[in-house]
């Protein structure tokens, strides 16, 4: 057993990193020595994704890997933080190389697409799951959270939503084509990092759709005591969500089904152009959806006609203690 | 279910944090944003422990919380950082609201112990296992790696070996006391923070005892490139493990048996005076059991007679990517 848990040990060894990785001791001692920059917030998030809670055990392992990653980045992205650092925590029951190697691919490629350096973790027994902490830096001025909404601010989201939902309900219906948009935007979500450094100084409150929109603009408003009205017809639906899943059920994946990982913004209506232009230039829309007010909860949407919207991940909500 | 996890939430809200803590924001929001002090290295570490793999799924809550939280800070200890900060992320079948409370007492208590702000983390559905990250500062100059051992050291040991072993033996006898203290030391560890920073500017190298003490000392001895001779007559035996073993098991579980959270140093004979001033000022011995050589290997121990030797994490060690 210790050989092969030797092998898991050799997947992920990183690449040597560069001195502006600010890693003076990575993978392989007790702890990594990190070189946090003076002047910065640390900003540092864990999210654990547990097989068949959080995405099917039967998942490409590539996929496996990118997804346990980016969506602990999304946090990083939800306060504008920059990417430095993670750690990953990888329980299985058994060692299978032939997975692994393909796990760590999806990993590694991740960090390496976001500038982020793997320092540490471990591998033990168990059922299938990993965890992973996130490390970031943002300039104390500049963290966005998710506290600062006001009444009379613009609710907006980056991208497109309702593709975790959509991607989630084709899986179970058997497709398995990896390069269908809603599969990709299930099992490989894109960490909306640039767009979260790009909203910096233009967004008030900021979060991630991960368990949902209405459950994540319910945190924003609880957090910063405003309530809102949604403008359903605005919302910006994932492409191939309508064809998949009906006009209906699109609207309900887009607003609660979750596993979205975009950003979820209030701004002022006169920062919009500028809000618009940064993230065209990282290739993302910011549809307005929405305006903040004074009425405590949300206006516009019919919560019965959600209720008991089910995604992968229903039966035991994440929730951050 | 989701009225549940609210509760298990609430257990996991510290109090409110001094300035000194260093948070600016703390659980609740995507990411905790987090103050490092300047001209420090950040030492990170993340240790998962898995029921039945790494503790007893009977074992008392707030044992189990305490455990969880320690075996991790024990890594921060083997560098020689001072705690700060960390994340627990916990995942559990159902939510019991008893055992999250009395489990949140062990984690809380210890926190406060070591003066460790817990940030966030988050909680889902799974098996029982928890996930902590712990994250610390340090000197750059004072950091204790695993590599600095030369041949002519000594190897020192604090505190007392075998404890861990010699408790999960007798818990596994049905023992359910936990002022025994060999069960004390197996379910509830104490992590060596403060031999960590007595030993700053002493210790060449360092590491903590989870694995073993001739595991551990491996890794000490690869990562530096030496050789060692130790003497198993000068181990340190934990309180009442002789009674509880015999002679022969008590030595093999000291050498063996893992779980102890001991530090293992190598030091100039030179620095051994004032190394165990500074130790028994935080109330603990620093044993002599060896020497460092330049021939590869552990001499002075039948490698034999410990082999097969099995603690509870012997079917699925904890091994770091």
């Amino acid at each position: 057993m210790a050989s092969e848990f030797d092998l898991i040990a050799r997947h992920f060894t990183p690449a040597t990193l560069p001195p502006e990785a600010g890693v003076a001791l990575g993978v392989g001692d007790d702890c990594a020595l990190l070189a946090p920059r003076p002047g910065q917030r640390l900003a540092v998030s864990v999210d654990t994704s547990v097989a068949e809670v959080h995405f099917p055990a039967a998942a490409p392992a590539e996929a496996v890997g990118h997804r346990a990653l980016a969506v602990s980045l999304s946090d990083l992205a939800a306060v504008g933080a920059e990417t430095r650092w993670c750690l990953m925590a990888l329980s299985m029951a058994e060692p299978d190389e032939a997975w692994l190697a393909d796990f760590a691919r999806g990993f590694h490629a991740l960090c390496a697409a976001t500038g982020t350096a793997l320092v540490g973790g471990d591998v033990t027994g168990g059922e299938l799951a990993i965890g992973v902490t996130v490390m970031g830096e943002v300039p104390p001025e500049l963290a966005l959270t998710r506290s600062g909404a006001s009444a009379g601010e613009l609710i907006a989201v980056t991208g497109a939503l309702g593709g975790g939902a959509g991607g989630l309900a084709l899986w179970q219906r058997g497709e398995r084509d990896l390069a269908h948009p809603l599969l990709a935007r299930y099992l490989r979500p894109q960490p909306r990092l640039a767009a979260g450094l790009a909203l910096r100084g233009l967004a008030t409150a900021a979060i991630d759709i991960s368990d949902g929109l209405l459950a994540d603009l319910e945190h924003v408003l609880e957090a910063s005591g405003v309530g809102a009205r949604l403008e359903p017809s605005a919302l910006p639906l994932a492409e191939g969500l309508v064809a998949a899943l009906g006009d209906d059920a699109a609207c309900r994946a887009a607003l609660a089904g979750g596993d979205d990982y975009e950003l979820l913004v209030t701004l002022p209506a006169a920062r919009l152009t500028t809000a618009r232009q940064r993230l065209a230039d990282v290739g993302l829309a910011l549809s307005v959806i929405g305006e903040v007010n004074e009425a405590p909860g949300i206006a516009g949407v019919d919560a019965s006609s959600v209720r008991g919207w089910q995604h992968f991940g229903a039966r035991t909500p994440r929730r951050r203690p």
